[in-house]
């Protein structure tokens, strides 16, 4: 390499990615991870509870029943057995074959992230626009911004998207003459929002799609966990065509698996498995067969109920501790389900430049900037209730408020030091490490 | 999507990637897994020689010692362990601390495929210029192509890589304006070829890139499957810098867990470990730890003993039908190591159009064209021994023969049948599809 630096030498794609993670925010997650913090910061489920023992005796037959194949190479779409108990686990979101849901539309992937990346590869070109929730996210906006494509949010409430403003968006950039390829959606229990696309809405929002000619891409990881209030049929279920969905066994069984899906209408899904075949050949098939085997011979479901058990409690833990805690003009969404909570702060304060003294005060959360594209957010933060404990949730919620309390006398005393840190002119380094699912 | 077809409406990366596999080929990996089919078309390992039993106990006690971390989400970077544990296997040839080799600088993927996926999004831009082996692995060919980059072919002989047509086609590029980005190799039992870079041509070759600024990418699954001759050190072995390193587990251990790496200077891997983050967020935490066990808990080298033995005598028993069964004219291969022999067809004969024949006579084989970006090799075909029992091997280069010597006859009395069903203009069909490892 004498003569050229790195810089001059890596491609357009890795010079962009570059600027869309920082180190800083890396570091930040190992130190929110000691145990002395409290983390509100991760999207990770809690895999402790899970029945280990049970699971590893699971291994011990999958390898004496099948242990040949699924150590061996697969297809690119992902294997039959899997594909179909997809479609059962999709039923019960109302997704199935009075909708045209198949096993044979299924293609396998690499956790949900691969999903979108897959999705990304097919559709974006450099300066196409997609829009998507602000907040959104995290991992999507990543993927977005490497396909340089242009994220354009569209406001929610605590309905969800807001029709009008999707309506206004996909006006707007019709005028500017580009071309907008899909909506990219978290429509039950958003990340990082929490909020959940009511029911009227669904259907507003497919007839706003459907007649701009708008593809849809529904990205549903937490729908099984809804903790109070009557299901929703996802999007997908309500129409044949014009929605791809993306869907995850990570929340419902397994992370560390890495297993997710889409369901494509099948031109799509012709085109994603020959992006997964150049990608990785194809999704584990060890991996599969593991999902396959949990699915088929333990009581998934009451596995489930057990979570959801555990993090209703937590959810309503951290809503309680919130209500009788937090300074006075701070605000909050209330999820019905999933796993985040988002925080709008009082007036004045900034949640990157606050996380420090956060940190030092040992409680962490996300802040929010990382989930907009154009730098927005900067107060608000995301915070996860699904692995702390519910005195511990208590202990970090006292501990982030205290924080805030001093923030605010010091800002009420000394001016604006909330600004302090802050990076105007570039957002990207705000974003938070992907692993931040 | 009213008014639009999905080619209006998909990116060009999804536009590129249809005329990149076919599903004539796919039929044919289908057909050709029939029992009845002797198949010498795939790469895959003899994964049945696994004593799956033990892998069953060992996930047992994996479950019990480490299941909840094992099942959550890791880093972008691959665990730790493993990656201490990869240093170990890659100082089996020769790449340890004495050239800079260190687990800081490994990246854990999503199988080899995957690693060479990241170094494409890492390096190149559409019109840069790769160099690669001619025939080269039809796999990094698919991801160079995706990439847009122009695979530029450097002709082997029975010593690999001609070093003087290496430096011939560095200066031909850069006498052309265009930047080649990096050589891509595969020295060592190199797929689809069988051959080997020779000692002295391994010094001379990174004498030559170096002279050129010019990086290496040095594929090498096989490695470790030598069956004679005294073992080369690896092209990172003998330098500290320069050469990107891709490993795998697919052939030593298990394809089906999809665990690959990359070994590259410090600056790449960051990149490399943020590209990974965008594409699946984490390499899968649970693959990684079987990895970890099989290395920490299992007699690993007494297996790879095992199945070299088992690959040699395959390797020999069609090293030996060849010659006795093959119609004067044909030229192989005699590979040391690997999976591969490399058969060069008689004047006039066309292993693509020749295929459905073969099929029908039960036999399987991957035509050469499809690891040539430029539509050669139609003469050749890749033989892989690995998976089919010695007597299974001899029956299929019989039924192989016997369909060209019916070929050479046809072609005798009625000129030249063989182009019937060739793709003039279309060389891309004939590349496999990448399941073909």
């Amino acid at each position: 390499m004498t003569g050229t630096t790195l810089d001059d030498y890596t491609g357009r794609y890795a010079q962009r990615i570059q600027g869309m993670t920082a180190s800083e925010i890396r570091a930040l997650f190992a130190v929110a991870s000691r145990p002395e913090v409290v983390s509100f910061a991760g999207g990770a489920p809690y895999t402790a509870g899970l029945p280990i023992d049970a699971v590893g005796e699971m291994l011990n037959e999958l390898m004496a029943r099948r242990g040949v194949s699924a150590l061996q190479y697969g297809i690119g779409q992902g294997e039959e057995q899997l594909r179909e108990q997809i479609c059962s686990v999709m039923a019960l979101e109302g997704i199935d074959a009075s909708c045209g849901a198949s096993p044979d539309d299924v293609v396998v992937t690499t956790g949900g992230q691969q999903a979108l990346d897959l999705i990304a590869r097919v559709f974006l070109d450099p300066g196409d626009v997609v829009f998507a929730e602000g907040p959104t996210y995290v991992g999507a906006l990543g993927v977005f911004q490497a396909a340089q494509a242009e994220v354009v949010h569209v406001a929610m409430d605590d309905q969800g998207l807001i029709p009008e403003a999707l309506e206004e968006a996909i006006t707007t950039v019709a005028r500017s003459g580009r071309q907008a390829k899909f909506l990219y959606t978290v429509p039950t229990f958003q990340n990082p929002a929490g909020v959940t696309l009511s029911e009227q809405r669904r259907e507003r929002v497919l007839e706003i799609c459907q007649r701009a000619g708008l593809l849809v891409v529904e990205d549903n990881p937490y729908g099984l966990f809804r903790y109070e209030g009557e299901p929703l049929r996802a999007l997908r279920a309500r129409v044949r065509e014009g929605v791809i969905y993306v869907g995850t066994f990570s929340k419902t069984f397994s992370p560390g698996v890495r297993v997710g899906w889409v369901l494509a209408p099948h031109a799509v899904r012709e085109k994603l498995v020959l992006v997964n075949e150049a990608q990785i050949l194809c999704p584990s098939p060890f991996s599969q067969a593991v999902v396959s085997a949990y699915l088929s011979t333990m009581p998934w479901q009451e596995h489930l109920k057990g979570f959801r058990e555990l993090y209703r409690e937590r959810r309503d833990t951290m809503l309680e501790s919130l209500a009788s805690l937090m300074p006075a003009g701070t605000r909050w969404t209330r999820p019905e389900g999933g796993l985040f909570i988002w925080v709008t702060l009082p007036p004045g304060l900034h949640s990157k430049a606050m996380l420090p003294r956060a940190i030092n005060a040992r409680v962490a959360y996300v802040p929010g900037t990382g989930f907009y594209a154009d730098g927005s957010g900067t107060d608000t933060m995301r915070l996860s209730y699904c692995l702390p404990p519910p005195e511990r949730i208590r202990e970090g919620v006292r501990r982030l408020a205290s924080v805030m309390e001093q923030e605010m006398s010091v800002r009420a005393v000394f001016g604006a030091p909330a600004e302090r840190g802050d990076t105007v002119g570039r957002p990207s380094v705000d974003t938070p490490a992907p692993g931040v699912a």
